[in-house]
């Protein structure tokens, strides 16, 4: 057994046959370190989803300035239990995992034809929330160019705007939790969630209710087997990932404190400038960076 | 059991319950589906690297115009058997799998220490081949924003250049393949591999050198158990997933051709458009893409 190092004498022998370096950058984790209580925001308990499923614990986080009418029925089939004994239907390649609740009537098994389920599960059609006056709203810009749109950063979250439309939405990246729908745009219902797991579709951006983020738990979801049917939907019910219990965590009691960093903030826009001007192994700084990369710290409270 | 539908019957009944649409576009694939021969340019079977592992295979398209330095030394690599029983030693969530070939003596286990792992395998040291001049290459421009640099299209590679220092490279985006290296630039020495399972690091652009990409089988390997080390790496010889033999498809007889699309074809524009501009299930076009979105269409010949 190879002894354990600590990680700043370890990286260098490890790094022997010459990997890449970590996403995370030093000089990003060192501001990141030092920033002042104040560079942090608390996230409301009640905004934190904790998901234990038969591969872990998912704690993911709802943004309800965002999308109101879909986290407050989210957050009322969790109070439910309606995901309790819920499953993981669908893990695509490059893309989604997503798990749906227990179907309203309680017993069926959710590998039934979906024309039942759907009956069975369906509340009231929600809005279409996928995006929002930006009327408010204080938008930090990036720095740097986006493909789709001005990209930036409010209330602790990576979102894009269009100044002259006067609205904002959450961007589609990494770990980003949405709400799936049907063709027609109002009928998502909450019921259907999904991650994302691999590089930021944002070609989704404000055509679905984007609803809030993983801050922990997402790797052992993303490391599910791939479905094998059309959209990486899972064949069977032996296959699909059991959700044991979701609660909020303002129900848990004694529950990990969550925070995220201000992303009006000065500690911020110095995270933003060192993820874009790597040093260590980079030889050459990008000097720049995608919104999905420019990721918002978040962390448990001391 | 559910029967099983033909994909376009089945997918409004599979989504009843709202997933969000396959990264696949159907317009996209019709223009795919519809391109002449001449759209298509065949890839020599002795750039594709055909790599069989404990959790399947994967068809990785090498690069020689790119890095040939670190092609030829990847081949001669192959060619002498090095990649057979080598393992994969680190998955990183949202970055890298990556795998190294057994150490030259041969009968070594992996788990010994590194550095000594070092003295074995490392052959003379390989030029820094992070970019390369443009001159005569031709550079199709992506018509979109780029946040790192001028991005596009060169011989069927998703690539950035810098027109005023004459030079152009590879983009890391999911699927690409680079050379891992240590802290100095120039110790990589293609004997340690790995792919990009997570958002596209474009900030590893001309600091690592990129020798290809992932064609097919890409799946089960980024489903690999996240290692629970510092960097992904797996803590132990027995989670460390076995490479049992790696072959250039040109030894392998009757192995199937590949075509990669002409990314100066007029096909390829009409598919880059439809990427960006969606229909179906969105409402709303994006009306761009980023580069690691506009990835290059391969098939199997017919």
């Amino acid at each position: 057994m190879r002894p354990l190092l600590p990680l700043l004498l370890a990286a260098p022998l490890l790094l022997a046959q010459a990997p890449p370096p970590s996403l995370a950058n030093t000089s990003a984790d060192q501001i990141i370190a030092a920033a002042p209580a104040s560079a942090w925001i608390s996230i409301d308990p009640d905004d934190l989803m904790v998901m234990d499923t038969a591969v872990g614990q998912m704690i993911i986080q709802l943004a309800p300035e965002f999308a109101p009418a879909h986290v407050a029925a989210i957050k009322a089939l969790v109070k439910a239990g309606r995901f309790d004994d819920g499953r993981i239907v669908r893990v695509q390649d490059n893309y989604v995992v997503q798990w749906v609740a227990r179907p309203l009537a309680g017993k069926e098994p959710l590998s039934q034809p979906p024309d039942v389920r759907e009956q069975r599960v369906r509340p009231d059609p929600l809005p279409a929330e996928y995006e929002r006056s930006s009327k408010g709203l204080k938008f930090t810009k990036s720095p740097f160019k986006d493909s789709y749109a001005k990209a930036g950063w409010v209330n602790g979250w990576q979102a894009a705007r269009d100044r002259k439309a006067g609205t904002l939405w959450l961007a589609h990246c990494y770990g980003t939790v949405g709400v799936g729908r049907d063709m027609p745009p109002d009928t998502g219902d909450g019921a259907e969630l999904y991650t994302v797991i691999g590089h930021g579709p944002r070609h989704l951006d404000r055509n679905i209710a984007n609803v809030g983020r993983v801050l922990a738990g997402i790797e052992p979801h993303a490391a599910l087997p791939r479905g094998t049917e059309a959209l990486g939907f899972y064949k069977d019910e032996s296959q699909r990932v059991k959700i044991t219990r979701v609660r909020l965590a303002s129900q848990i009691p004694g529950f990990a404190k969550w925070q995220m960093m201000d992303t009006a903030s000065a500690s911020f826009a110095q995270v933003v400038q060192a993820r874009a001007n790597r040093t260590g192994f980079f030889i050459r700084q990008a000097g720049a960076a995608d919104l999905c990369t420019l990721k918002v710290p978040v962390r448990e409270a001391a």
